[in-house]
């Protein structure tokens, strides 16, 4: 059984079926029922009146959010380990035409407060320094550690407050775009509301997971500030994300929301997650809190585990990356925990 | 029944069968048994060592093709009308990062070798001027309209002798990209080989069309000049473009050519046009050589027609284009041939 | 004596006295007293509040007027021979991030009013298509015809009219911007005001050529529509074009307009070529309006007025391109015209 | 006196003289006597074959550099408190076409190799991952620290041994590129050779500061490996920094070179700066190398030396940075180092 990444795991049947379904209509680029539905179906969870785009990847939702938000001279504002940043080969210096990141610390992937609010403020409104046009948070990290609606508000104030346009030259606010690639994975996780971790907190943007959750090819840009919606068809268009068969994208991603299916899967993989969680003890890096464990493992160790069957990513020197996703069950994980437990206390080699 | 375009037909059952099959493997970014065989079975189509770039759009596909030939300061030869220029909404402009579009004249949007001779040959080799990088050449045309082997080895020659770069600064062949959203219908038409069309000619790139032709969302991005390829992985993923679950693209491709499904569904939609076209008489503003038709209508005989079920585009004052597809049986556009015929002699209003 | 171009002629002494007097001074970054008088002695010039951007090249100018109307997916309206077109080796794709040209023709590198209009009216409103953000016309243009501020209030019209954002999705007018290298001479030769030939007729950005006219290196690029100048100040700093000792740009423009010395220099160049163009006959390929003259002339013919000491460029087959500047004095040119007389009647080769 | 930066300094006299005699000759675009010696003649500085482009300003040379040696998916190695990242608005960013900075840390705004290793090193090569291209640097630093040449050399086999692509994908090696604004201060403060402090020590290209060191707009872009420059010419173009009357640039350059000028001004700074960093004791944050001061301040005590008629910029809190250039005589600076010396002992407030 391998826990590589959950980008890879198996499409769920209820969307295969949505899929097949799709097939029985003839129309192009969007105009068919499933996309017809889609701001209203997604409003619906978000409790807004919303535009949802859909595209094919994770990295196409997040870059299309920055560039309707930033201009070419503009800077971005996420963490130094985001998936932006180290995980899309350059992807928003691409869709942006050159906007350069602003890296910010924090533990766990998760942009520090205080760093980001030293950073911003020591930027000059003059024409030397790049401007600041969005912030990019990703919920849950690359760490797997999410940020609950009142962090992401505490960031909202910041950008808000600390603005460099309101001293002067550069228009409009600040925008926060949050890469939701395991968004759902949060809303089980805390049982929070969609609408309090995104637009009720200061949120202009995300980039819905679907793919990760059990989707095949299936992603979701959602825009709550509408105004930046209309450029970003263009731009998608340009990018060679629009497409014909629109369709059955649409089909995937309202499959995903009904009947709640989006925080099903999630909730299965988040409980796969705390069943291995459970048997690592002091091997936890960081605190599981979706469906990814950070653990220490020596060489001979990972191999042990990798003997019985167990696949998954070396993180470093002594440590493993697992991540579980929705069609990992309790039987299929108990095993990998158990034999996590029998490798005992950890040493480094 | 619709003949608005191929690019919204249905999937045809053997590539959803094989999209289904994809679901039962779990593995990312093309490490996948489907992703690992494209090389091979599409190099024995075209009977050459090849390498094969899944993508999601004929819009990336066209676009990565022009950007492995073209440094943002050169430019693009190509049709007044090719798709790039007027139905991509600058989408070359975005890949390339700035690449001028220097635009060809020719009949049936096929570009005029006299033409392309006249301009090519006027460009100075120096720094005011932009020196074209690649010539890039739809086939079939925006209009129907096939190249021959020899027809595009005419222009390969061309580009080949006029090239600035002999002179001088420039270094590098001029690329031949060819975008074919409808190759498999102008095999199909000519009963060429796929390898004559294509590097036996001159031919570096072809982005090879399947959605039009009964895929999902799979095209191929072909590399016959393989050089081209390495590069292009990582525009691909900055793109967007690289699917974590690419092996549901692959299996769609490799579906599409197993036992010629990709020249059964072209010659289905070519053999429906033919039947269309047969009907039209005087009517016809090009010879119909693939599955499009474009023909004189009145707004009276374009309102007859959609009046007994039959849709389609209207194209400027007095004219109509009809796009058929693989899903059009004989049976499906008899009714609209006897229909179009008993209009009568075509009498401009 | 050479007519190769006006772009290389020397520097008017005033212009070097200028430059000299700003040495005596040190501040950096238009933080000096000519900097900071520009956009008021500009604003008499043009009797309207105005900012003026110094750069160095007429290319920088013409291409930061067009990003600051142009998004990277929008299009440029402009003539299919333009400078920026033809000449500057892609930099509007540069500056705009990828920007697509949409040209237009005309005869005297003039843009035709119907062909603007068949060309936008066919636009339509969707994301296939590029839409147009901005025309662009070169006043005079690239075979020195000049437009009259009523030919230039008919384009502004169309594009106003025309607009595809009025029938819904894009916002906003299309700018208007003059290319105006050669703007003086136009002034000059027409007796016109620089605003009847600008805002007051609907343009939004103005490049007012000086090095042409006998600055050394400082364009200045004018903003009518003030709204577009705030963003343009980022642009021109990443651009490499905002200069530390900016003082010395700032005195050659204030120079240029003080007593009307840029009016002084344009009649000059004008009256050269009048002088030459008298004695061209039917040999004249267009009217002589400012300072370019483009006449028949064969290779032998070529050879004898060179023989003689005059040079200039060949202009395709039997024909030559001479450019009068500023320093022609009429002593200069006459013995060229009296050459050119002596060559009869132009018979071609 | 002002001390803000030698970005303002006056013109040399010698520079100022070389301008006015490269008026009485017309000819555009480099085709002139200066400009055709600038490779011989700093090939004589440099000790190599090289290749110099002349701009306007220092931004446009070092991200002209980049962009020859950077393909827009790929990554630009530097400091992260380098010009390129914080002091030009992105530029790197706009000359690549989105290439991503890849920030390095380091004390005194210098490379720390150790991080330079453990970053390099770290990333794979694989699709997902910006691959870097070139590592930048800058000698003298932001604080006016310099590199020596085993320094240098040290980065560069940091950069040769641990390039990714060595592993594959990626061909070619990673560029090196020195900014040097001040590299005249860093050759006339270690008495190095101009070659053993670029080529010598594995320098691709460089930028050849010439405006803080009194030169008036220009700056030589020089290129050791020739290969990257033809390529250069283009971009130099379409960015708007090739100029017309380009003589007045080149014999900047040339005039600069003459008999050691640019050594001779560099000392001068220099000079002035120990002059005044002999009075400030344990003040100095940094020590002192060359043009550049850092020193701890109080609020009232940068107020008393205002008073007195000295001008800086404050650092933070409690400090001041105040630049010397080469119009700074002893004369002038004695009384700043006396009035530094007469506040005593700094107690930060």
């Amino acid at each position: 059984m391998q826990f590589f990444s959950d980008n890879s795991a198996l499409v769920h049947p209820k969307i295969m079926e949505a899929i097949a379904k799709a097939n029985h209509v003839d129309a192009a680029y969007g105009a068919d029922k499933w996309s017809a539905q889609l701001n209203e179906k997604f409003g619906e969870i978000f409790g807004a009146e919303i535009i949802v785009h859909p595209v094919s990847t994770g990295t196409a939702a997040n870059c299309l959010a920055l560039a309707a938000m930033t201009q070419p001279y503009q800077g971005i504002l996420c963490h130094e380990e985001a998936h932006i940043v180290v995980d899309e080969c350059g992807a928003p210096g691409f869709f942006t035409a050159g906007a350069q990141i602003i890296p910010i610390g924090g533990d766990g992937a998760k942009i520090n407060p205080h760093m980001l609010t030293h950073i911003i403020s020591a930027i000059r409104d003059d024409v030397h320094q790049v401007q600041p046009a969005c912030l990019s948070i990703t919920n849950a990290s690359e760490y797997g550690m999410a940020y609950t609606p009142s962090e992401i508000r505490e960031l909202a104030d910041i950008i808000e407050k600390n603005n460099p346009a309101n001293n002067g030259r550069r228009q409009g606010k600040i925008g926060l775009h949050v890469d939701g690639a395991r968004f759902a994975n949060v809303v089980a996780m805390g049982n929070y509301s969609a609408a309090e971790l995104t637009h009720l907190s200061g949120v202009d943007a995300l980039s819905f997971g679907c793919i990760k959750n059990g989707g095949m090819n299936a992603e979701a840009l959602i825009f709550f500030n509408t105004d930046l919606a209309k450029a970003s068809e263009y731009r998608r268009k340009r990018a060679g994300h629009l497409h014909s068969k629109g369709r059955f994208m649409a089909a995937q991603l309202l499959a995903m929301i009904e009947d709640d299916l989006w925080l099903e899967n999630a909730h299965a993989a988040n409980h796969a997650a705390q069943i291995i969680a459970s048997a690592c003890g002091d091997r936890l890096l960081y605190p599981v809190q979706v469906n990814e464990i950070f653990l220490r493992l020596t060489a001979d160790e990972a191999q042990k585990l990798r003997n019985q069957g167990f696949d998954f990513y070396d993180w470093g020197v002594n440590g493993a990356r697992l991540v579980t996703s929705w069609h990992h069950s309790p039987a299929d994980v108990t095993p990998l925990a158990n034999a996590i437990s029998d490798l005992g206390e950890f040493q480094a080699s």
